[in-house]
């Protein structure tokens, strides 16, 4: 087991299946030693997608937490790729795009849901750029859809 | 004549012209193995900019249609840059922007439109990671703006 | 001082200082020869955040000039990354986006802000591949939040 997922498993986590794209598209596109990953979106851990607005149907809170659940997903969709998290050698870059109400101003707030999630993991090889911005609308009307570049080795 | 546009004709398209760009940048930069491709913007075949709201003002097949032609325009912006379609190594990346009600959930069956369309012209090569969401906004009020990550050879 | 930055004080401007990142997030990654930077916010001259929608509370103008500012900080954050900002051989890519009413229709007439003063500052290498679209909300409530991809060398 490599050290990320043992380390999830100290946490009380796991990393869930590689969720399955929703149109036509792949999880992920490896191109030198970067690979680009598609945009995710939570589900409840009943298997419903995590939907709602932010500044109208979900408190902050719950936001970080859809995010924390888009990190798993990431990270699950970045194994079926490398076939070992400790392969990653940065994490390069986040956009975050949160579900939200027209007059919501936090979105870093809720993206930060997975951004300290890879800090945890990773320490200094977790410290990302990012943007963190709020959407109109996402798939689903999920809360929150993140995607994610990872600089890899080997 | 290359293959990609080849197959194009046998399925009754054709490049358009590459758009001229709305502002002060250009429709593609290289840099290695990879070109970025700004953002392109779908025209009707008058000639007319096919505007409007998912979710309000145009149906999901019309956003298809609108998105179907994103891929044309960014077919365009790329072969001006690398000079052979068939160069194309790799679709890496789209992000999907469809103008979109805040109540619209499903950007990916818009954003299909363009994927479907690069799957059909590269098929293992054209499989790409993807974001597929819904914006506030676009230029002139189009129903879809479409970016996109090639990797190239040569 | 480098000539980028001795071209910044013949305009009259300057550099200001790096912005605190308001997230979990590092303003910069580099990887091989591209720096990806983090999505950068405006602030006024008295310090307070450039904040409005476009199409509501700002017209196009103010909006121009949040992005103008927006440059800057992504050049701060550059250079503080490389050290020198004539080590930038292209700028490759903006995401630029734009706090908008749902009928604002002139995104790329605000990035315009950025998009011109780096093609003033670094004429033909200035050139780049840009999306420019309307957010719902942006953090803080601010006009205007702009990603940047630069190709740097040495």
């Amino acid at each position: 087991m490599s050290r990320v997922e043992d380390k999830l498993k100290q946490m009380g986590l796991s990393l869930p299946p590689a969720p399955t794209p929703g149109g036509n598209y792949i999880p992920a596109v490896r191109t030198g030693n970067l690979v680009f990953l598609s945009g995710v979106t939570p589900r409840r851990p009943d298997g419903t997608p995590f939907a709602g607005k932010l500044g109208k149907d979900l408190t902050v809170d719950e936001g970080y937490e859809a995010a924390r659940i888009c990190c798993l997903n990431l990270l699950a969709n970045l194994k079926q790729e490398i076939g070992d998290l400790d392969k990653v050698t940065h994490i390069v870059k986040l956009l975050g795009m949160v579900n939200a109400d027209p007059d919501f101003t936090q979105p870093p707030a809720v993206v930060n849901g997975c951004s300290d999630l890879l800090v945890e993991l990773y320490g200094d090889r977790g410290r990302h750029a990012r943007s963190a911005v709020g959407l109109a609308t996402l798939p689903g009307g999920v809360a929150v859809e993140i995607e994610m570049i990872a600089e890899v080795s080997g």
